[in-house]
């Protein structure tokens, strides 16, 4: 437990939440400030921060129920579909360090702006930073 | 394999790809209208819609490599974060039928509008709705 992390706070009981999920590795519970009606947090009880820091197996365990989670979520709103998100990092819209994956229930046309701009870029580029990623592997 | 799906063709060899991973269940390769530079797609092999119909096992095999190649990502373009975001459904902005985890690196100050609005909700909402999900578990 990371004694500073409102969501260890949240997991020890210390601070209240809208429970929707809990086993003994695992805890879902309501966004305070939701995208969608549903919009539901998914994490491991154990702090960890981000993707890359958080242990193999506190993210299979995470992974064996967000099916469910998600399921439950898109049934409960009478939603047509869902994201799932996961964000790392202040620049990449991460506010609490501790790893969560957002789960929000979507509508046909709620105008949610949740895709992001794409550009199509010339095929050497491509090739070149496939190459970069590879070599990073 | 779904003979009118264009993740399966890439994964049948017979569509190209810029690929930066593969073992026997995953491939990673390139999206060609990448949001940053790096932007990469995770997907099972296997076909599958999306996240509640796709096997679990699909699924762990996807999870236990999502963070190499992230890392791979972030290293290669020297991101400062990164956001994986899966789409569920036309109206979440899911465009290619088949399950994909999008690895998206970010830099500070990148302009890319991941993030979606959020609205705080009167307690007694959020009681709801999260009664609602757990009914629906």
């Amino acid at each position: 437990m990371d004694s500073d992390c409102i969501f260890c706070k949240i997991v020890a009981g210390e601070l209240p939440c809208e429970k929707v999920f809990e086993n003994d590795h695992v805890l879902a519970f309501l966004d305070i400030n939701p995208t969608s009606r549903g919009h539901t947090l998914v994490i491991p009880k154990e702090h960890s921060e981000g993707l890359l820091s958080t242990p193999a197996e506190a993210l299979l365990e995470v992974a064996s129920v967000l099916p469910q989670v998600a399921a439950a979520a898109v049934r409960a709103t009478d939603a047509a579909g869902f994201n799932v998100l996961q964000s790392n990092g202040p620049c990449a819209g991460q506010v609490v360090p501790h790893i969560h994956f957002h789960i929000v229930p979507r509508h046909d046309g709620d105008g949610i702006g949740l895709g992001f701009r794409q550009t199509p870029v010339v095929a050497d580029e491509l090739a070149r930073t496939a190459a970069a990623i590879r070599d990073a592997l």
